[in-house]
């Protein structure tokens, strides 16, 4: 069915993407992948064009324009061209840290930080996973001990995408170590401050393009001014976050599933057996149309997600359900397509083996399908 | 997430829709189901009530609006009230058998029938599936000879929903029994005609209040002035229908799930074992969790449908996914629904377990899941 | 592949058991679907032909031969024609009643019910479900006061098979309400005991042949020498009976799936539609050649199941995964056998739709699915 | 349930192979999968363990023990350590080579061959998959022409396992172009023959220590002594060794799922979330009860199949079965195990993560799943 949700603004920034994702990603993602990062000066020629940070308002460098359907275009254009590892970087920093600083930052701060970010100069990362505490973010233990003008923070954070690449990264720490939810704060460390170390860039089963890191943090010490938001409201600026970060991730999702079910289309037309093209098969014809109804579906849904966000009606539950349920839906689609690629569905070199490797973590990321389906059976009542 | 397709209007009906259900079928349920047929008198007090045929005409007793909103509401709160066999006759009235009416009819077959249908005195059913022809339906062997200003039927046709009620019946016969597509024509059969006889009422696995049955024809004379529609384009004509026909079961299947969740998690919530409620499992939680995820995917992506039909963009392959994806979402809802009713949910005096025995159909008729997949299939090049 | 369980007597067995089965059960099953019962004298019946309790000693009026194998013959002869319901009380004697009497009944108990019982005439049950307690057991609360040399019992019970047909009904109770566990006790009622109240014949889904009852108890006195086993050792005791429960309802399962492949594959090869058998088209060879396979693999599991149990082996576990695994199966095979006989399948008179029915409540009893995979997972140490 | 396949032969010779496993190839995993293959003394080294071709006869260097439970122990203990890429080669050779050279070859061919073979100093390999022509084996377009005593080979070839490292390829060829099935022989293509060159090492999803290669033929001279069984009966010989493949595969397939149940038990249970480990959430427990389950179901099906393989019952149907079914359990194994090591499941240095991609390969390899299925559902007159 005909989607409704963009309007000609975004098809002229989706040309627009599109012609940079083609120019500046595509043709350097394998070499990207080989080194496991991007270039930091990936940040800048996007930031060039206008992808990164339109919601930054005009005085500090970005266009003004909060409007998540340009975050879609992006999140949209990059999966479509298969380089979900390349391209991670970017979304992040729009869909996923931006509002921290738009919404949390003191003014003196957003003039620290946003033009450098609107630039693409300043890369942004948060950070909240650590060793021992993944989806029950209440039990961290990097701690920020209050001294004089400064935090100093100890502790540990891992699995942070822009690990290496980031100059700005919010961090999740326990001010109140005695407390749970209501000691934890927010952050803001800076590339080169003494004590905070970066571990090695981490070796995974996809996304290889995307830098990956485990941080730590020995007596770093941390501005007072560098804390992002009210002292012991983290918790809650976080999970005032999630749902935009959720169905960042979910357009993803459903976006990852509409390639690999056009790069599979493609192969199975193509590729003959047994005096027909497979596609022709009845099994590889049920397969595909299962996969082009979801698809559809779930793109429906995630639009009218889209619409909540920008009129601030999204809940989350909303975005729990499109999350888990668009990236299972993906999982399900690189799979159904490599197993119609054959033998080459495991070769690296096609991008449906790629997208399969890719899609893994996006079911566990943001919030593991598990969590979803807590946060919506608790609204249940149950 | 909020639901924005019905107005006002809407409202209001449902409120008149809902009135009527508790009031006229629900306390009669049982009995209809023991009965095996809704009494005629059913179709007459829901057009009084403005039910049926909303999209009739005003000259002929209708409403005169085509909203297939108004279809909607019906088909949802029967659903909802659990009474799906004893409210089929009248959703088929409208979503299936009206549409041949209003779009095929000449003036005369109008001024007819239509004011009869209007006023619920005139039930009427379509006539496609044969003991030897289903989902292939330009294999259908009952023939209508032309003779004068007669045609002369012969033949057979089963699982006709309304097959005892119905006056008028919308049959599919061969005109030109050598082709297939290109030789079928649609002629109304009407009660009493000689040579036309109705087999007994078929003993189903559910939807027991619904009367379904075999219709035999031997040498019927059918006026020509019966024909519907052109001569050799039933088939086109059928197809053209079949989307609002799929899209109601859509409808239907999304309600009927919807409804399916409601009586589990009432039942979860108050009912005990090893001292808590067994909705407090997370088994139950995240089983329930899914369910209510699909339900609300699955009714935004129906609600676009409808918005589509309403404004005349609803496709084959929208009606085609919208209509396996929301039967099969209906199936998994009740068998999930009678697992965690445990025993009960084998009990007939349960919702639930009438509701699982009824849905099993949803799957089959008006095209079963796998014609839908061939649809779509096609649709993809395959 | 090859089974290997059954030797030369079992076979012959066989031959007894379909012959019967032919004879005495299939030309009465509708009329016994109809009537909600099976008449006592199948019990009879069956016992004449050495059906029912060969594992009763020979003093006792059996053959005194505890082999399991012989109670799965007669499970999957009912099965494989489609008589489950009519069926199901007199395997419910060999594979969960008897058990009880053999083990734990006094030499004065045997004497006074073991020959009644191996000549079909006195007719068992076990109670164990209540109206407010399923899944878990240890919380009935039927009571038996202990007054003298009888113990006075109040409560009710629900679900019980042969409930309007029995004549001995094995009932757990409380001796001591004060416990949960410990304080359950056995105790053998008999038909026409003062007190002793049977509710009507319950309408179910399917299994419309069983008589599936509620019984109530008011001050029902008992006579302390019909109580089986220990005082305050009932759960002890059913809890290991529970394995061949289970065990008799994992080989119904496959072997119901069996059937239902069987139906459905005659079905689909005689079946026409668009020039080719329905069986030809690739979705329906793909989907029952994963029937197929999954009917196979189980049968070898339950296959070396009857072997484990026949040497004492079988544990709560292995019973576990054979009865969850295995109904599912069965729940799996009906669905697809239903949806390929397309609208036939929804019409009471094929066996496809009535096994559909009738397997809806293998998931739940003996045991649900869910509770199986507490046991398994328990086991793993979770 | 306990395993009664292996005796105490077997056992003994798990414990040489689990050393051997310990001892020279898990140490050296990483660096292999780096390298993207296994150096060749692996297998010498492996042959002086009795590793390799004891099926072989005792004249050529072997053991003469025809008994593929040895085959499946050695299987067994390379997915038991997560080494499956790195043990793949060597399983290459016992289970699916072998075989044509024991049945096939001429005395004069076993006296050039099995000893090298028995010693691992000759690789074999075997090829099959042509870049245009996968399970559709009869459309492979590599010819080979008589000229004299000589065939001259044209084509290329692609997947092959042990690619780079073999020195004996069985390749399939069209020795009669004109036919298809009939037209098929067997040529041993041997190292360093003129116009046989290797493509470089496929860069794939997982396996990354197994080296697979493309090879191309040009006018490649082979002596007609190298002829493997009749010219013309290439299909045939294929085929009839096409069990034993599959059932390896099968092994493979169970043994994996296992040790990925193994490896996601040992992490659920030590990690911890909300106050408790997460294997006690019921959600964790379930999932793994499934695991168990079906593993526990498999196993018996799989020793099964070895049974019927060693008296020579295996047939073609058996062994897709057990080839598709095994493998997809693997796939939902590694699936769930990496979603319940949450992010860790994406970082390659846990072997739940590398067993994740080095399975996506087995339900592709020998047979697909879909020909599996073609196979079965043949078998069933569809």
């Amino acid at each position: 069915m005909r989607r409704s949700l963009y309007e000609a603004d975004h098809d002229a920034y989706r040309d627009t993407v599109r012609a940079f994702v083609a120019k500046e990603i595509t043709p350097n993602d394998a070499e990207w992948n080989t080194a496991g990062i991007v270039p930091r000066e990936l940040f800048a020629a996007a930031a060039a064009q206008g992808l990164i940070g339109w919601a930054i308002p005009e005085e500090y460098g970005g266009s003004g324009v909060a409007d998540f359907r340009f975050n879609a275009v992006l999140v949209e254009e990059i999966c479509a061209a298969g380089v979900a590892g390349s391209g991670n970087g970017l979304t992040l920093v729009n869909d996923v840290c931006l509002p921290y600083f738009l919404d949390l930052a003191t003014p003196e701060q957003k003039q620290r930080w946003l033009p450098g970010i609107a630039a693409g100069e300043l890369i942004t990362a948060i950070a909240m996973t650590e060793p021992g505490a993944g989806s029950d973010l209440a039990s961290i233990s990097t701690t920020a001990r209050r001294d004089g003008d400064h935090y100093v923070v100890n502790g540990a954070k891992t699995f942070i995408t822009n690990g290496i690449n980031a100059d700005l990264i919010v961090v999740a720490v326990k001010t109140d170590p005695s407390q749970r939810h209501k000691g934890m704060s927010l952050l803001v460390l800076e590339r080169g401050m003494p004590g905070f170390e970066r571990g090695r860039n981490l070796d995974k089963l996809g996304q290889h393009a995307q830098d990956t890191a485990e941080l730590s943090f020995t007596d770093v010490r941390v501005p007072v001014a560098n804390l992002l938001g009210q002292e012991g409201r983290a918790f809650a600026h976080l999970v005032d976050r999630l749902p935009q970060e959720r169905l960042g991730i979910a357009v993803a999702g459903v976006a990852s599933a509409a390639a690999a079910l056009g790069w599979t289309l493609e192969y199975v037309k193509s590729r003959k057996a047994f005096g027909q093209s497979i596609g022709a098969f009845q099994n590889s014809r049920f397969k595909l149309a299962e996969l082009d109804t979801e698809v559809d579906i779930a793109r429906h849904y995630v639009d009218d997600c889209i619409r909540a966000l920008n009129v601030g009606e999204l809940t989350a539950v909303d975005a729990a359900k499109a999350k888990w349920w668009c990236t299972e839906l993906q999982g399900r689609a690189v799979d159904l397509g490599v197993q119609l690629h054959g033998g080459y569905g495991f070769m690296s070199e096609y991008a449906i083996t790629r997208a399969y490797a890719d899609a893994r973590i996006t079911r566990i990321y943001g919030g593991t399908t598990e969590i979803m389906k807590e946060v919506i059976g608790r609204d249940l009542g149950l």
